[in-house]
């Protein structure tokens, strides 16, 4: 069945199967009379199905407040809907209108949350997913089985190209694998896009060359489109090996655009995505959306981590690192899952325990730069809490085999 | 000053200076230990400054119960943040990370909730906004001093060219002024973007020639960058008048790059925004939304209209039409406001009242295809009822005068 399928939590105090039957209409033919050319066969081919309906349970009170009510019993259901792959064609912001459209403004209901997407099959040829994926992204930096250890360049904003060289040449000399621009910082007056490669990629084509390894340097291209594209062309012609993009506010028509034309991995932020979470009444499941920028060519995916400074539970972070690293079609479209927001050494050992793997990227701010005994310090306390926690150490036999792990404990801990 | 200002409601039980400190901090500088480079000087000149803050009420209940808590009074305020142009450049997709980034997740907030947005004064001259506006949209359709009547392609999915093509010419043929497709639809495998332009472009061009009124057609390019491009330049190319973009899906950086080469006005669907507006707690306001958008070009916005069949208010809706209505820095960038969803002839009367101006387009689904008289009957009711509103009749004076807008009355009243 080459169907497109989305599974919904939702609540309403409507009559179940009428509200649903509203939420299929304005997700395909959508509107309130019964108008010319509307026929059976047609309704047949073309409507949203209704797949399955389950009622969960009847609460006392709604989810949210602001719509309209018929004060019968409050439901909260399971609802699975598809549609035929026709309808959409090879269209991401279609698929997004048709499984997130108008729905979560509909009257009858109180609240409403995407939690899966299941894509046709005919997507598999045409959405291979991203380029680079956990494997060539390992291969880029020439490291394998532990996580990518990584920062972001701080402070975000007033730093010149120069300074921002001479961080990443502490870093990458500290034995680092990763850094990334902020989010905040494209191209400022004073931080101008290329002249901040030229500086950065100056340091690390020199490390490389010096090494034999080549640390990764995620540069935020977010742009126009065109934009996007030269700086893409930029970052490869300098020697760099990644870019990034602001997920949400670029959005998937550019994504798609800049993943079909990019030789590098793609490194996606989701700064914005506390509004399509923080509620969980209404929104979009991260599982569910990850999957579509993944099928948008998007390699790397931020996750939160595991007590990190925002609102975001350790089991929800959990669950967006194993969405990210579980196939679609293949190992090949998983993205790697970006592990960040305060974190340090620490996290290293419950983070492993509970993902079951390392192919994670691990990104720390204060965690490295913070570290009592310096740069070098910081890096090596993250690497080795790692490699304790691979090799099934216990926190306090990390301690006391690695000074640096100790001190991270005693300072951050 | 050339800054950037926003202005957010917000609720938390932190101390207030304390947790705003920490949302100036993550949305400039942001980490959580103080590093190199972050000297006294740099913070003055690029860290996000706090301008005011005003302590509304102390409330009994968390808005959002996923954040992390002091047991702290409970407080929401006003609170107006600023940034430096030199931070963001000329670029939305930054704009969008600094004002809407990371801040809808960070741990002190119960709620959070974006309201204004002002824009740099350098911002007049690079963004000078969209380049048809209402003036353009009405000169391009032939009319002035009414609302663009409209309707949206029903059903939704499943028709063909030939048959999307027979509803356009009996649309016209009855004196409609805009058409446009759904959202839902681009280019199906049934319906294919380039043939679905070709069959209505017959009959719009044949009818244009004919009366020498050509109506507006909004063709869904949605889809990526150069896709939309294309279908652009193949609009044009037919003699077509309007382009429509999924705006939260296709995302800004496509957006820009489409008004940056479009001759055509721009028609912004804002499907999807029940994620941005559903929860009263977190979001963004419309009002804020509309004017990056517009920014970015296009020239109509979707309003909603008074009575809709979604959770939105009638307060809401009139406070985004006369949002998009109201100038940035001159008239001309001004975006059309598009009044749908469970529109006919009743709204006109209060929509008018509430507005004060006819400047908007007024789509009708079944407000038009259902009218008992049919289709010309429904666009003639529509019509005499703006006509009736903007003479200053009341609602029984109207029906009195206009057959078509008593029998709707008595149809859908």
């Amino acid at each position: 069945m080459n169907r497109l399928t989305a599974t919904y939590w939702l609540e309403t105090d409507f009559p179940l199967e009428k509200a649903i039957a509203i939420m299929a209409g304005e997700q395909s033919t959508g509107t309130f009379v019964k108008i010319p050319g509307e026929s059976q066969e047609l309704m047949d081919k073309y409507a949203a199905r209704v797949e399955s309906i389950e009622l969960i349970q009847v609460v006392d009170s709604y989810s949210l407040h602001n719509g309209k009510r018929t004060n019968g019993p409050i439901q909260q259901a399971m609802v699975r809907l598809s549609w035929p792959f026709e309808n959409i064609g090879y269209n991401l912001s279609i698929l997004l209108a048709t499984v997130a459209g108008n729905l979560f403004e509909l009257a009858p209901f109180s609240g409403l949350k995407l939690l899966t997407i299941d894509f046709p099959e005919s997507f598999k040829e045409h959405y291979p997913g991203p380029k680079f994926s956990i494997a060539g992204t390992y291969k880029q930096i020439g490291i394998k089985d532990r996580p990518v250890i990584g920062t972001i360049i701080k402070p975000s904003v007033g730093l010149d190209p120069e300074t921002t060289a001479q961080q990443v040449s502490t870093l990458i000399e500290g034995g680092l694998d990763f850094i990334k621009d902020d989010e905040l910082m494209s191209s400022s007056t004073y931080n101008v896009f290329e002249k901040r490669v030229d500086a950065c990629m100056k340091v690390i084509n020199n490390y490389a060359q010096k090494t034999g390894k080549k640390p990764m340097y995620a540069f935020n291209i977010s742009g126009t489109t065109s934009e996007m594209l030269k700086r893409h062309d930029y970052v490869l012609g300098k020697g760099g090996t990644c870019i990034m993009v602001n997920l949400l506010w670029a959005g998937l028509s550019s994504i798609e655009e800049v993943s079909l034309h990019s030789q590098l991995p793609i490194h996606g932020h989701r700064n914005g995505w506390g509004i399509f979470s923080r509620n969980p009444a209404v929104g979009i499941a991260y599982s569910a959306m990850s999957k579509i920028w993944r099928m948008a060519g998007v390699d790397h995916l931020h996750t939160n981590g595991l007590r990190n400074k925002f609102c975001e539970s350790d089991e929800s972070v959990i669950k967006s690192i194993k969405a990210c690293q579980t196939p679609i079609w293949a190992g090949s479209d998983r993205a790697m899952p970006v592990v960040s927001s305060g974190q340090w050494a620490g996290q290293a050992f419950d983070t492993y325990k509970a993902v079951g793997n390392p192919e994670l990227m691990y990104l720390c701010g204060g965690g490295i730069m913070g570290h009592p005994d310096g740069i070098k310090a910081g890096i090596d306390s993250v690497k080795q809490a790692w490699q304790a926690a691979i090799d099934g150490l216990s926190i306090e036999e990390a301690r006391q085999q690695y000074q640096a792990v100790d001190k991270a404990f005693k300072y951050f801990g």
